[in-house]
């Protein structure tokens, strides 16, 4: 999305071909459509349900995109496939490899060998909320892996705690971040997921409007967060990472719902959209 | 400080006269040093170690301002002198008052009366961290205590589950934000106090610069984090509301040193500012 971004700054038309029907499938369609409106508000084009079927040399462009929806001309095209690890060299090794296709790891990031360590993308990271290994490949996992790893390595030994899923980019003005689990996922993990989602504003009323949507899934039983999604021009990371330290701490809503956070107004409302969600989940459950 | 600013737009020449040497003194110098630097970068005069002895008629405008530091003539002139609950009313019908001054309540906002309920700026709030009552005059904590009041009242029971003393403002385009207790509240509250100060970026390096400085406190027998305060163009809150609720859970830097924060380059660092100063925390120790 920054690539477009940089595209577009330069002058350059720019259309996404998307195999689902919004962008950023981990975000709720509510969510992911205010995503879409960003897009366009910067020209670019979005093509859902959109599957490649070929590269082929075109007419007025060098390349032509041959797609079920049409065929696009373009000085350049970008494919993004997706992250699979390779773990080559682990099975060459006889190293075990989980049940997500990465190599499996102890908390002190040590393979089935034990003088043999992974860390990164390659291996399995423990969710705290799923209470899965998942292979989650992102750069701030790898780096604390890695001094993990480095740790046990150099004799001061260190667990690496698990992650709760928490991500988020940019997209133009757009900020959108999210953590944890999802309903299906929740269902996957024998939890009875409940959410909601409830729009608001990332300031006081005093200080203008900036539209932030946040959603929360919880579980029904025991009222435990289980995720949270947000969209914003601002405030969007701030809040998810509110929630994935709530997560961390396996807090329920009810908690969630009074928090004390660093209120004034050009930051959220005295209320702030973190409470008033939280509330209205537990008036749903 | 918003005062400032609008007046500022509406290009009137301001001084701002403070008691202390610099200004916001929850914050340590070193961050409030930054705010002395924006408030000057925006055109506004600082007056340090300021006592107003009179408010005179001037000659050149209506109003002069007879300080230790000398004459200053205005238009306009505002006072902050603090706030102070009033409780003539609690006084005259027998309610209990707490040694900070406000009125004594439990946590149902209930006060030595049974039928009677207070909260908000008039009353003591139990704090999470210092585990004392205080009288933090803010409005969102005002609006949950008004709730929780409510809902006793109207046959809900619900406790109001006290602060960890979040707070912030904006200075012009700077963000400061701070939670918890500093080093003399935590000797007061008989924790050893040991704390660091660090400078990052609120982005990643490849996003730009835009400096953040964060002060964490932490008690040096449990690890346990006490407080924190942070000063900069962006993250400032983000990174106390993230804090705010590892404080609510009485984490300890080791774990927040780890934590699964939506790391993407706009918004941080793969290693965040929280994790770098928790990590130089337990090193000091």
């Amino acid at each position: 999305m920054e690539m477009s971004e940089s595209l577009q700054r330069a002058g350059i038309q720019t259309a996404v071909f998307h195999r689902g029907s919004l962008p950023a499938n981990r975000w709720d369609p509510e969510l992911s459509q205010m995503m879409l409106e960003e897009l366009k508000a910067n020209g670019v084009e979005f093509v859902p349900n959109a599957e490649t079927a070929a590269i082929e040399e075109g007419k007025d462009f060098p390349l032509c995109a041959v797609t079920n929806q049409g065929k696009w001309e373009a000085d350049l095209i970008l494919f993004a496939v997706g992250v699979r690890p390779n773990v080559e060299l682990a099975r060459a090794m006889g190293l075990a490899i989980g049940p997500t296709g990465a190599i499996a790891v102890n908390p002190r990031q040590q393979t089935a060998k034990d003088n043999v360590y992974a860390a990164g993308d390659c291996c399995e990271t423990f969710h705290r909320v799923s209470r899965r290994q998942v292979n989650i490949p992102l750069g701030d996992i790898a780096n604390k892996q890695g001094r993990v790893a480095g740790r046990n390595i150099g004799g001061r030994p260190l667990d690496f705690p698990g992650i709760v899923g928490a991500q988020s980019f940019r997209l133009f003005n757009l900020e959108a971040a999210a953590t944890g689990i999802d309903e299906k996922e929740a269902i996957a993990g024998n939890f009875s997921p409940v959410s909601t989602l409830v729009w608001g504003n990332a300031l006081a009323g005093s200080m203008g409007q900036q539209r932030i949507g946040l959603k929360l899934i919880a579980d029904k039983s025991s009222g435990k967060l289980l995720g949270a999604q947000a969209v914003g021009f601002s405030g969007a990371v701030s809040r998810i990472n509110a929630l994935s330290v709530a997560l961390w701490s396996e807090m329920n809503i009810d908690e969630i719902g009074y928090l004390d956070l660093a209120y004034s107004p050009p930051y959220g409302g005295a209320w702030d959209i973190i409470h008033n969600a939280a509330q209205a989940l537990r008036r749903a459950i």
